[in-house]
């Protein structure tokens, strides 16, 4: 940071507050003297959204054409840190070829809810998931200079009210599930910078919110980047620098800066926490300077890339009797079905939307990849409307075919930023055309096209085989045609639920909230954790992938090195059981069965994806540290691993774990402080209060039956806290217990009790 | 009032001290000088439960006998307030036979957990139907001149942890659910004292939450009684009593008058705030001598009252071809099965257990109510463990009988204060017992005793009869051998959902809540809200109970007399189409389809049980008041009904609504405050919002595409605060938008926009 602090120390007060604010709607200030370039933010995450000059920044239209990589939905699906990482580099050299600092992305937030409008912008339910491809995209992206900005900070997982929101949110589940992916993301990746949401965060702007970004995201995490906000999310410039915030984006012109000129010289906002901002940013800046390898992106390799990508995030959720993949050569006319095999479906709306170099749709890579009769029937229109002539054509087409695809999705304005679905159901003339083409023939293959999950149950009913691209990019038509044709396996996996109903999904009662609140009171119990703790059904499991291929699991062994310490190592073989080339996602679980908080049933602690050649193993390696056994204890203020039995569980899906190992820790057990609220029993537990109420409490009656002692009533007072025992005992009358100050003086004391 | 200030004004500070704190275990000071006679306050509040002199006061098992009326949970499931008026009246005798001047109870916690270990002391799990219940019962203890003790106050919901744990819950939910009923109380009974719980409030002791006692109950309420302690529930008698606390029990043997004596010399309790809780004390103490009619309990009547009190409270659950009720004449043998048949289940564990007067066995009162043959076999042992030839013995008895009545219910272990359950399941020996005694003979009804709800699957599943007597109190044999013989009809309707398993219930993943608190995550969406919200199907539903009769519904209207207020009178006709003489409770429940925050879908806001003969029929009148319309509301702090549709439902339980009627009111809408942080649309939807923004902004840009005139963002840019609209749009430099300081004065400001 040296040199951010030299340039500090050119600059006036003016300079410093107008750097912390930006110059313009995607530009920082420069300060030429001092030798302060201005900085080109833009947004991301799947490709490059540079607007083009002289257009009104909120128009998202028109920006220059870059590369639409998979969504992140479907980019979780992948389970794929290397393929992340290679996404992150094609991405940071279009950002450099077009003049980019800084990224806006990766978005790491949780998939509360399915109607979360965003949910395509971000990876997982899960926040290990979501963390570990965070950290590869910011990797890749960084490793060419071009700074991430991991967003939005925190707890920004609903666009309804979003610009105000309070996230009730308790500090176990933001520690365990809200917050863990940025800290993984912080921890392994060091980002440039984390964008702050535009919400509340327990009643406090996420922008203005010290405890996130000073005490946990600093002083814990260690982030050493700078904190910009969302666009707008600033509402006090001068609490938001006081609170770490480093940039406002965008410029207010000038208001912004005048406010903190004005609050440092009232003795408001001190000085020196300016400079630490001013200094965050420009170290950042010139440190993604010093890393930059700018090249001139080859658009070709990127759709390629982006080809393979998706075909690698595809999740092929059904497929009965082998219906896919179709044979290129022989088999007889194939019947392509639904608009969306011609007009893709394969980005989501708001600040991500990609003006993209190319555009690939199902149909032309179809007939490009077979030489099969290729008939197609649009089936029904985008604007939702039913329309009997294209629904006649597309039955009559799919009369006779040997095999029918049809490509069904949610329409692109149910996903969005800046608003929330309102159910999970596919529009209802697909799903009449779906059925309708199922009655005449049997051989049915979906394809869907969609960034949240939908209800898939109307479409398992009349299809044979389910193949889930999500928003797959710009090469998505491609990679359809790869995997349909068996060129590529589908070697995603869920990283969300799908569940049966919208009412069995886990903030069902408390989405979106209102009055400007909305409580998260499932607490972790989100995604696969909610479905397990309250024993629903779902239809398909998070982790749930078929491939074309099979895969077999065998000799697990997990390692405890040293039983003291909470860390373990998972070895399991894999086998590819099957005829083709496939890829495994090897899934860990762990599982607390005894502990002293509630915990879910298991969680995702480590995964592997392998590729394997017919016939091939692979002994599969996976770490587990400690924070694989631990809780965030409240209480203690720490994560903590109880010692006792854990179960290690590894499989195919979070349902679908196949061999299970128990270990057990002997780890520290975590001690209790010995308070004056601390029940009998809980004294009676610590080896010090035990041994001060044995010998100062029960003695005090001289034997005679007292509160203490009354085997009567010992069930009971065991849940009472000391103190009220002592009182309701001089209650009582007769000799006169001690004081509640006098017993904590002798736990507190160095020397033994009584 | 007059009175107690007459008297604190003859009272020393140190006096004044002593009062507020108790002199002994179950007393109050007195100070003889100034007229003050100490007050005995006892344990209720199913009987009168006066521990014997000398005996250890958490010694629960020795006391005065007295009689011991069906517990809450049963008298929740009447439905009928006069029959809670006279088991108050019925208490009140005994009361003052034995000098107490306070009888603690009713309890009106809500049954948040099927879980909960004191749930046989709670009436309900809706707040309308446990608070007419508390005021009914309370109205009778208090008409002979015996206080009341509404307890536990508030969000006392579980027994685990129940002397610390922090029950964290909304305000909305707290003035919907938890506080309603005893709000209910406080209107409409005028309940002498409150009595406040262990437990945290939001991280606040009850016993020391300004909020909770002095706030709502008394500013909001017009409570005029006095709070008392839950014994040993006061951590801070000083704190205590500034927060409105006005007597702790039990005594501290002066600890606690000494410390408030010293804050007030200290100058940190003011002197007035001791004198205000002094004179509440004191003036209802008076209360209650000037309205006493004291007289000697006649306990045959009790005992025929809690005889007859049971009958109505018991809950048909399942009577397939009409199994019950029994002749008594005729019909061969009947096998007694069961150990709960000799040795009954009746009341529930702690504070509430009483010593009976009598006690009924329902296997004598059978064998006295039949000229049939009684064989009786114990089937199972109480302790749980399995026992082979109880069982078959058990077999042989039900082999050949014409009909079988199998007692079975929860062991007394399972339900207790100072508990919770662990699971909802009747012992795997009773489940035993009726699965075999139902595979030899088809005529099976099984009568339950139980103070929580249990599964009702593995019943239902054996016997074609399910009568639920919950703990019935010491008549309880009696009344079912009444019900079983048909002298009395089975009057319950459940006051609590059965579910069909425990990972349905509505706090299942937040239950007990950990390390010091509990998260009330469902928030108001408990019991049927619960099951209704989320379309979980249930065993029974909320107000279901069967009747040896059939009834009809008929010509349901509804009158709202004036638009403008948010009232309106239901009348339907209800008519006995069956051939016995029975009791239906007609119950009304409202929907408020299209809402401005997350509503319920159906709210009970009215009920009424009628008692017809067959073929009669009765126009029953249900009167809606404001609060049937309404939601509290954080933002405007107070209660809501809006403008609009609203869907009354009545029937005869929440899911068997048979007559539905919209209304239409045109009550004033709650009007926003324009703030910063209102959005462009909330802006728009303000008279003068609207014309501000019109009028300033969008003419601010002259004509010029701008923020607030680009169709192509209108959508997103609806949901933004115009502060951040302002400032966003200063980013964009050219001519600057006003200032939102501006915009403010104007909205506030008496002349006309523009």
């Amino acid at each position: 940071m040296t040199d951010g602090r030299s340039v500090v120390e050119r600059l006036t007060l003016e300079e410093k507050a107008r750097l912390v604010s930006g110059a313009s709607f995607w530009t920082t200030a420069e300060v030429s003297h001092a030798g302060v370039p201005a900085a080109l933010l833009t947004d991301g995450p799947h490709g490059v959204r540079l607007q083009r000059a002289g257009v009104d920044h909120l128009g998202l239209a028109d920006s220059m054409p870059a590369t639409a990589f998979p969504t992140a939905a479907a980019l979780g699906s992948s389970w794929d840190d290397g393929l992340l990482r290679e996404v992150g580099e094609a991405l940071a050299v279009e950002a450099r070829a077009l003049g980019v600092d800084v990224l806006l992305g990766p978005g790491v937030n949780m998939k509360r809810s399915p109607l979360c409008g965003r949910n395509f912008e971000y990876f997982a339910e899960d926040p290990l998931l979501a963390g570990v491809m965070g950290a590869a995209w910011v990797a890749g992206l960084q490793s060419r200079g071009v700074g991430a900005s991991v967003k939005h900070f925190a707890a920004n997982n609903q666009e309804t009210d979003r610009m105000r929101v309070s996230a009730e949110v308790d500090e176990r589940t933001l520690r365990e599930i809200y917050l863990r992916a940025f800290e993984h993301v912080v921890r392994e990746a060091r980002p440039a910078t984390i964008m702050c949401s535009y919400n509340r965060v327990n009643g406090v702007y996420a922008s203005e919110n010290p405890w996130l970004l000073t005490t946990v995201l600093r002083e814990e995490w260690g982030f050493d980047g700078y904190v910009v906000s969302d666009w707008g999310a600033v509402h006090d410039p001068v609490a938001a620098v006081r609170s770490g915030l480093d940039l406002e984006m965008p410029g207010t012109g000038g208001r912004s800066a005048a406010a903190i000129v004005e609050a440092v010289r009232a003795g408001e906002l001190s000085e020196e926490v300016l400079d630490v901002a001013v200094e965050r940013l420009v170290s950042t800046h010139e440190r993604l300077r010093e890393g930059r390898a700018d090249a001139a992106p080859d658009f070709d390799a990127h759709h390629a890339l982006a080809r393979r990508v998706a075909a690698e995030c595809a999740v092929l959720l059904k497929n009965d009797g082998g219906l896919l993949p179709l044979d290129p050569e022989s088999g007889g006319p194939i019947a392509v079905l639904g608009e969306f095999a011609r007009t893709p479906r394969y980005q989501g709306a708001g600040s991500s939307l990609i003006n993209p170099t190319r555009l690939d749709d199902a149909l032309t890579a179809i007939r490009a990849a077979t030489s099969r009769e290729v008939a197609f029937a649009p089936g029904f229109r985008l604007d939702g409307e039913p329309d009997a002539a294209l629904l006649a054509e597309a039955v009559e087409a799919a009369r006779g075919a040997a095999a029918v695809l049809v490509f069904l999705g949610e329409p692109s304005e149910a996903e969005s930023e800046g608003f929330d679905r309102e159910d999970l159901d596919l529009p209802e003339a697909q799903l009449r055309l779906l059925e309708a083409v199922a009655a005449v023939n049997p051989s049915v293959a979906v394809v869907l096209s969609n960034g949240g999950v939908v209800l898939t149950g109307p479409l398992t009913e009349h299809a044979a085989a389910l193949l889930e691209m999500w928003l797959p990019g710009q090469a998505g038509g491609g990679a359809a045609a790869d995997l349909i044709f068996g060129h590529a396996d589908p070697s995603g996996r869920l990283a969300e639920t799908v569940p049966h109903r919208l009412s069995d999904t886990p903030a069902h009662v408390n989405w979106p909230g209102s009055e400007g609140q909305v409580l998260y009171g499932e607490r972790l119990y989100i995604g696969y954790r909610w479905y397990d703790r309250t024993g629903r059904d779902v239809a398909f499991p998070f982790g749930f992938g078929l491939s074309y291929t099979t895969f077999a699991y065998s000799d697990l062994a997990v390692h405890v090195p040293d039983p003291a310490r909470a860390e373990a190592r998972v070895e399991v073989t894999v086998t590819n059981t099957g005829t083709r080339q496939g890829a495994e996602v090897v899934q860990v679980y762990v599982s607390d069965p005894v502990a002293g908080v509630d915990r879910p049933e298991r969680e995702l602690r480590g995964f592997r994806k392998v590729r394997l050649a017919p016939g091939e193993s692979a002994r599969v390696t996976i770490e587990l540290d400690a924070r694989a056994f631990s809780y965030w204890s409240t209480r203690h203020g720490r994560w903590v691993a109880e010692p006792g039995e854990y179960g290690v569980h590894v499989g195919r899906s979070s349902r679908d774990l196949l061999l299970e190992q128990r270990v057990h820790l002997d780890v520290e057990p975590p001690q209790a402080a010995l308070t004056a609220d601390g029940t009998l029993q809980e004294w009676l537990a610590h080896p010090r209060g035990r041994k001060i109420v044995e010998e100062v409490l029960l003695k005090a009656g001289d034997g005679e039956p007292s509160f203490f002692t009354d085997p009567a009533s010992q069930a009971l007072i065991a849940q009472i806290p000391l103190a009220t025992l002592l009182s309701m005992g001089a209650s009582q009358g007769g000799q006169q217990p001690p004081s509640m100050d006098d017993l904590l003086r002798m736990a507190n004391s160095d020397t033994p009790a009584g």
